[in-house]
């Protein structure tokens, strides 16, 4: 029986001390821990798409409007970079701005002055495909590409020009649409957002 | 003497208060870090390549069929969407579809009908470069686009088909190839799909 | 006062025996918790940005490398998989290669040799668009193709090129540019680095 007892004792004293030690050992693991989730969770990307509009072709920029506007839809934050021929999509045809430069004119006065002047990449046909499916969007009540940009804005997309674009392109500020959330911006700010964002899409 | 006893005997009795104060705490601790963990947890994106395949050039819906068994040789779930250009190419070269309109009849004629009829998007020098390419693809051992198809059916390459492109182009689903498993949907079934991926592409 | 001490003991002989019982759930919580976040800890991707350079079209190429070169800038680790029209682009213009078939000798003198052959995707108009937009881009202090080229490679970027695309277009390694990080591989690779990568994009 003394025996017993003792043994009893011994456990309870082990149990103890074994105790005392795993606590500390349970606070580390926890402190651990803790700083690791905040880590993953920090590289863990947040419920948003971004795209960048390189093209400027109708049907691209349609289908990029179409994804960001279905993304508003589904309460998903919505990022556009629009860079290189998807920059005059974003021309106002009503503007005009002065003091450019010859290549800014050439430029100017080639590229699409806006979403009504956008074409299609396939079938444009000189210009009659892109007649015949503006027709056709209509008869099956698709959204112009007018109608997506001024939902996109009512929804909250956000937009971000390129300046390098603008630059290279002699395209001024005063000559695009108003847009109620539009930026200009260069790479560094698209790769922070796309870096960010469950979905990405060079479109 | 006294003091020193004293001072541990205070200092054993914080420790055990401290220990059943920490103790709930650590409690706390845990069920915050286990509520934090599950949200991060499922914030992280499945082993799933997401794809758009808006192109319908013989070329990229080549290169959409290879990364997409490719992918699933590597044991990931894969999604295709097609929209836009890349309908036609699930067309069925063998099946009709009546009760046409003027435009739908318009577009099948002028759209290839199936991979058979899908060309480069360069080089196609009225179809000598894209013959050139499929005689070279058969002597390199390279798997038609039909042999493609066949081989992500049977190793369940998930399709989806854009509604609004079917719509749009006057296509019917009786005109479409038999393949395992293919839905029809719209933008929002994609989005859901990319949402959760570890990889998307617009191709 | 003596059922008071005997409630006393027996709460404190629960807390204690609860501890004890709690200790090793807290143990075994913490044990799963752990294998949770290092399964969540893999599946969160690395801070990498991984690009399919399918396109072989000057603009794209140039939008590649200044989204390579921007991401390092940001620290990140890059990764670009030349394939298709995209390999060309890293042809050695002063290089030749012996020993090529009928069809490589053919693809070889029709694909463009290197940065400086590579063409505007819209515009190009016979060579005068191509040649305007890069007296632009010098004016304009844009990097050219080849500067970017070479910054790249200092800055880290990693460039794989597809195989089966050297294959099929019958170019040998001793034609491509002597550049400090650049690997030959399949599709495979691709996937691998992708999956695990923040951001991707097919250009």
């Amino acid at each position: 029986m003394k025996e017993n007892v003792a043994k009893k004792q011994e456990v309870a004293f082990d149990d103890q001390s074994g105790n005392s030690m795993n606590y500390s050992q349970v606070m580390q693991e926890i402190t651990a821990m803790k700083s690791q989730l905040e880590a993953v969770s920090k590289s863990t990307a947040s419920n948003k798409l971004s795209m960048i509009v390189f093209s400027g072709d109708l049907d691209k920029v349609l289908a990029s409007f179409i994804i960001a506007t279905g993304a508003k839809a589904m309460d998903m934050d919505v990022v556009m970079f629009f860079t290189f021929w998807g920059t005059p999509v974003l021309r106002d045809k009503g503007k005009k701005a002065g003091g450019k430069d010859f290549m800014g004119k050439m430029f100017g006065s080639m590229l699409p002055k806006g979403s009504c002047e956008v074409k299609l990449s396939k079938m444009n046909m000189a210009g009659m495909g892109t007649k015949m499916m503006k027709s056709l969007m209509k008869k099956k009540n698709v959204a112009t590409l007018e109608q997506l940009i001024e939902m996109a804005g009512e929804l909250g997309v956000r937009i971000y020009v390129c300046e390098m674009s603008m630059d290279l392109m002699g395209f001024k500020r005063e000559e695009m649409i108003p847009y109620p959330d539009l930026t200009y911006c260069g790479v560094a700010k698209f790769l922070d957002e796309a870096m960010d964002s469950k979905i990405q899409l060079f479109i």
